[in-house]
């Protein structure tokens, strides 16, 4: 029997934690459930064979005993706490999966996991994970079959589904909401475009925008991450000519969300005085020159240049409820901090609301001298506010690469990323009958 | 005899050089004027009784050894080494003086300054130095007679001559260059007006400006600083309604800038791919979206929505040469750095032109229920290139204040700033007879 165990039974945890209990007699498993919340643990787990246990994580020898005799740890905690799991695995021969970023405290442990054999997989889940698995596969068929690519583009959203856009922004939050607020802050975005590198400063990325459009689901609209060459070389694109990678939104999310970086409002690097005792209307004023008549609404509207008659616009920003005169109650507080629990107020998934992750990738070849363009598409739609697509598309691609770990179809050791085949063949098979399917079609 | 050693001779040394030589006969002292570069101090030095050396201020036993029976030490060193410096003065119980800012690491010195009966003065150029001087004086005034004051805005400029703002922008660099480029970066400017606290981000800053006009000399626009608030306990200024500290520029060149701050060319966080090829215009096509056949023009045009027919901002665009097909030719640097090495070209004093510094306080005060308007300012202007109204007007306040440390005039021990009547009055008198004076109106 092999002892699985999985830390973190949060929201991404939901499928990840059906599916191994439904697959774990047929595998022989024997599978682990620990958090620091029992109840949620309880709520998470379906089958009585699942060991269900509270664990502080900082706590070295209780985490040890647990993992005696364990062949794969499978970390659903915050990023940040990966390094301590790891460093753990190594020590106690284990191997680890997880869908965060390999980060470089990681990367430095790699020559001793490959020494002691052992497989440390990342970025397994959404995105980083399908992205990873679908763009690779994609792209080694069009290498596979003599082509060379020349434009890579690739957007993932994590957006509500169509019914639920009950809001003008079409949006609501369906993970982390901080990483929303600050999304795109924190260093220009870089990418390449028909050869040349192109900086874009935060204060611009959400009006230098791209519109895509996807059968039967309408239009996005994509903004860049911070580097879309992240993954060049990773993904043997070094000689390609146009490589972007961005974040999905419905069209019009971005001009509306830009008028809130723009005020200084997403700044999460100081804290505004007296944040306690604000309303949401005293926050946006905090951001406008004084005026002794004028109203805030007024005073926006002209700071910003938006024009009377843009009414698109500007019913996304009175949506947000950010000219009521609510407390915002929180002290100490950053504008971001203070922007995001105003939005909570609006955007939070009500019990019936689903949640949409939708994926592109766009890829431009040539071929005997022929221009190619193929473009793939992905749209999963959530159940509810607690079984979200969010979650399905975080947590199985996981879910099945720890099976393949434990069934030692993967050869490669290390701390790795899934971009082989060996990932990539076998996940993106099993998830389609997960309902999680690409949709491929040449451009003429 | 009293021993005075000054540290450093480049730019802000001149006139501070001549003043202590000119009176060290009167006042017996024996002045040493230190610096890595031996040809420049003996540039600086018009007395054959100074004594002139060159040393390596990280070299401790040289330094100790120069210290020997030293009364008072003048630092005009970059501001990173004064606390190596004071360090030493302290250990070796000598008076220290410097333009630059107190820092944090300065301030915990101050219990030890003050019990072995040491005047380690800070902050007393121009800016900070002249503005803490003149506008004490003119607050302490106001307050001595029953004002109490509602609002306090504060502006300096360095500038250059009229006669000699012979570019659209009417500036040159008079200072350090790095300083010009990344003004109002960092983090968000904070200051308060009418009781409200208000917050303006890097990317608005330069739209946030104010128009003032000075008598004889015409319309100055300021922009604030990052603090506005920084010295609103030093100044007793707890209850203060408004109060606004900033930088003058000639109108429009705000407006201008903010072009530059809009593409991303005034980041100083990351490093250009392959920069030391670019060419100006390669630079600025960096921050514009690729298009098969726009020009690098008709792209920046439309991205910062520059009509065709405004002029007078065109003009200050272009005339930087941004658009040339001129080599940067410099190995990875940060927009920052090549934007400044750009405008270096175009914005560096010729020997005859002659620098200008403007300053001006406006303070708002309230006496038996009336309310008082009241504008101080000064304008002064250089000689040529060497010797400039920036040297002048940062070297003469610590010269003077040095010659009333030494002749003990000042009872304040401690790391302090000059706020105080024994600073302010004997200073501002002084520098009158070089021409530095400052005009006092009622507005009614």
């Amino acid at each position: 029997m092999k002892k699985i165990v999985v830390f973190g039974a949060g929201l991404s945890a939901t499928y990840l934690i059906k599916y191994l209990e439904e697959k774990a007699v047929t595998n022989n498993w024997e599978i682990w459930v620990a958090d620091r919340d029992l109840d949620l643990v309880n709520r998470k787990c379906n089958s009585n064979a699942t060991k269900k246990l509270e664990i502080d994580i900082t706590n070295e020898v209780e985490v040890k005993e647990l993992l005696t005799d364990t062949s794969l740890v499978v970390s659903m905690l915050p990023a940040f706490l990966h390094i301590k799991i790891a460093t753990t695995c190594l020590e106690l021969s284990i191997n680890l999966a997880t869908a965060s970023y390999l980060s470089k405290e990681l990367i430095q442990l790699n020559d001793e996991v490959k020494a002691k054999g052992l497989t440390f997989l990342n970025e397994c889940g959404l995105d980083p994970g399908i992205d990873h698995l679908s763009a690779m596969k994609l792209m080694d068929g069009i290498r596979f079959s003599g082509g060379e690519i020349t434009e890579f583009e690739s957007f993932t959203g994590g957006l509500i589904a169509p019914e639920c856009e009950d809001n003008p922004w079409k949006y609501k939050f369906t993970w982390n909401p901080r990483n929303v607020i600050l999304a795109g802050s924190g260093g220009a975005v870089k990418f390449i475009h028909n050869g040349k590198y192109k900086y874009v400063p935060y204060h611009k990325v959400f009006r230098r925008t791209e519109i895509v459009a996807i059968d039967n689901y309408g239009k996005f609209e994509g903004y860049a991450n911070r580097d879309s060459l992240r993954y060049r070389e990773t993904y043997g694109l070094e000689n390609v000519k146009t490589m972007y990678r961005g974040t999905f939104r419905r069209p019009g999310f971005s001009r509306a969300w830009n008028c809130f970086i723009q005020l200084g409002a997403t700044d999460d690097t100081y804290v505004l005085e007296d944040s306690e005792n604000m309303t949401h209307r005293d926050f946006i004023n905090t951001f406008l020159a004084y005026h002794p008549t004028d109203s805030v609404e007024l005073k926006l509207r002209q700071y910003l240049g938006i024009a009377q008659d843009d009414v698109d616009l500007w019913e996304k920003i009175e949506s947000t409820g950010i000219f009521s005169n609510e407390k915002v109650g929180l002290k100490k507080a950053t504008p971001a901090k203070i922007l995001q629990s105003i939005l909570e107020k609006k955007w939070s998934l009500k019990p019936e609301d689903r949640d949409m992750i939708v994926m592109w990738h766009k890829v431009v070849y040539e071929k005997n001298g022929q221009k190619h363009h193929v473009e793939s598409s992905l749209v999963c739609e959530g159940e509810n506010q607690e079984y979200t697509a969010m979650a399905k598309t975080v947590g199985l691609p996981l879910a099945i690469a720890c099976k393949l770990i434990l069934n030692e179809e993967i050869g490669i050791k290390g701390c790795i990323l899934p971009i082989s085949p060996d990932f990539y063949n076998p996940i993106l098979d099993e998830l389609e009958n997960f309902g999680i399917v690409f949709k491929e079609k040449e451009i003429t």
